[in-house]
């Protein structure tokens, strides 16, 4: 192990005894807890391993640190929530239905305004553009409609994705660095309707993600779930 | 630090540089890594603390467990995404808007089935229904709909929820245990409708959340977000 290895190891151990205060209440929300000096006594450690891990619980949303005011249990503990995004094959075969997709269009295209935004590409740009719908048991599942860049994503031009699940290649061959990711709302649109077998205007629930990697953006994705899914988050 | 503290730390420690060499793609996708007793030479630790890191690298979605096959990394890293919950008055404040808050309705009335099917309590049970419209420079922002169970938050019933945002109050008096949390899209009903200014049957992203403390369920809310509204996630 490394030296930085070893100084987040200790951080660590700090955050899992300073998580367990605050969950059995020893230290309840709103208090003021012990400053970094002291910390760093009782716990054999360096202040900067101290200030390390009390960081790190600041991000998770546990503590809230201000500069005069000193470090204070946050008063609100449900700020953070964690999602499982599967992959669909793999949350259809899940739930013990049969998986199998269906590709409606795969071509190269030049990529709208709002696309080109989330991709910073110039709008224009022609990229692979893929709509497919994923079925459990035959039912419609979700829609997926996919665009891919060759700049970032070379090869692309030659996968047949009848074939393969453009997820799964995707994920295999090209790694990404960065996402940003985005839920909400949309009435189904005539095409959102016709391949979900859905009512027009039916609520969806919708997934919009970005990847990038050194090269760029990889590929933006707009999911929209069958009416009535439910995802769940853990906090 | 106790014994248990310091297994823990010498997991994560371990936990720690299997993440790098995944993210530096020394072990790629679909990789088998080193078996468990290899590791364990390797760092120097006991095969059970290997066990552990290796455990809670599978329950982030890092890796791929199967008894007969190995431990594999996982094809797909974006699995997990987290999610910032918050409250409702900073999220508006920090958006530079001025907060405000009208309750609607605060009144003890007995739960109907799937509330009680919800909060694991008899349908019919009498708590605090309330209903309250947050708003952004007096644009509806969310529309929130909740009970309020008395038995696992005594003195409920002689706050005045004009005065104190319910949410503010029940986190600051009643820490929870554990939480249910989903997100789903809805087409908004009458009420939504009227209360947030929109059309009815607008897609709105809702999020349903129960929580519990030792003595039962403590509330259940139904959150219904303006129409637009987009939930950013970070994975």
């Amino acid at each position: 192990m490394t030296e930085k290895t070893a100084q987040l190891s200790k951080a660590q151990a700090i955050t899992s005894e300073v998580r367990r205060r605050i969950v059995d209440r020893e230290w309840r929300q709103g208090d003021r807890i012990p400053d970094e000096a002291e910390l760093a006594v009782e716990f054999g450690v360096a202040r900067a391993t101290v200030n390390k891990a009390l960081q790190m619980l600041a991000e998770e949303g546990l503590l809230d640190r201000k500069r005069r005011a000193g470090t204070h249990v946050t008063v609100n503990p449900a700020r953070k929530a964690t999602l499982t995004i599967p992959i669909v094959r793999e949350q259809i075969e899940g739930a013990g239905l049969e998986y199998s997709h269906r590709v409606v269009a795969q071509k190269l295209s030049p990529i709208p305004a709002d696309v080109a935004l989330r991709m910073s590409l110039p709008e224009g740009a022609e990229l692979i553009h893929l709509r497919t719908v994923h079925y459990g048991d035959s039912q419609p599942f979700q829609v997926e409609d996919r665009w891919i860049n060759p700049g970032a994503a070379p090869g692309v031009e030659r996968i047949d994705f009848h074939r393969i699940n453009a997820n799964e290649w995707l994920v295999r061959n090209f790694p990404w660095l960065h996402a940003d990711m985005a839920f909400s709302a949309e009435n189904a649109n005539a095409r959102d309707a016709r391949l979900l077998e859905a009512r027009q205007g039916t609520a969806l629930l919708i997934l919009q993600r970005t990847t990038f990697n050194d090269l760029g953006a990889i590929t933006t994705v707009r999911l929209a779930f069958h009416p009535g899914y439910q995802l769940i988050a853990t906090p």
